[in-house]
């Protein structure tokens, strides 16, 4: 698969709510993860790691809603942006989040993804 | 600067409609500009080939509107999005577009500017 097709078919899991779907079938097993934040989730590899940081994503995070816009490609990226509306379970507070997600890929496999979040 | 007070900034300036302004300020000298597309605007290298895109881009496009929105950061990256209005002067054909720009920062500088473009 091409950056395209990856790209097409990764944005339309994601718009139906199936990102942990979307990673399964396309991280490669030396996904590196890249957080804009310091802390020990700033920088993940591989895929055990990432899951691992989805599912304690979704365990402390409930979410209600989530949408997916995209995707935008060029050569072997693609970007999709995020809109979430999630409330932190520990302290209660309610977040709405813009985000972009960056996505490098190699031989039908997503090898890094990027989150760009949005400022102010 | 650092990556987030040259987003800011950048930012600024594009939704003040001053994008040519945006380049000058912060492209580096060795800026790289890649575009998804085949050709020879695809990979440019240094201001004067980025700045002689740009001429030609306004020269050869009327633009009805151009909304900036972000920035979006991580790292020493940095992303905007356009949504664009325009007219094609050749052609006549009007174009709606919507890009991520993703700009890569160094010593307060962009070093590489990188379009993705809307699919489908």
């Amino acid at each position: 698969m091409d950056t395209q097709a990856v790209a097409a078919e990764f944005a339309a899991l994601c718009k139906a709510g199936r990102f942990e779907e979307a990673g399964e079938r396309f991280w490669a097993e030396e996904i590196v993860s890249i957080e804009p934040m310091p802390g020990e989730m700033a920088v993940l590899h591989g895929r055990a790691a990432v899951q691992g940081k989805g599912e304690w994503w979704y365990a402390n995070h409930e979410i209600h809603s989530a949408e997916t816009h995209g995707p935008y490609v060029n050569g072997d990226q693609f970007a999709l942006r995020f809109h979430l509306d999630v409330t932190r379970k520990a302290s209660g507070q309610r977040m709405q989040m813009e985000e972009i997600g960056l996505y490098t890929v190699r031989e039908g496999k997503v090898v890094e993804e990027r989150f760009l979040f949005r400022m102010g």
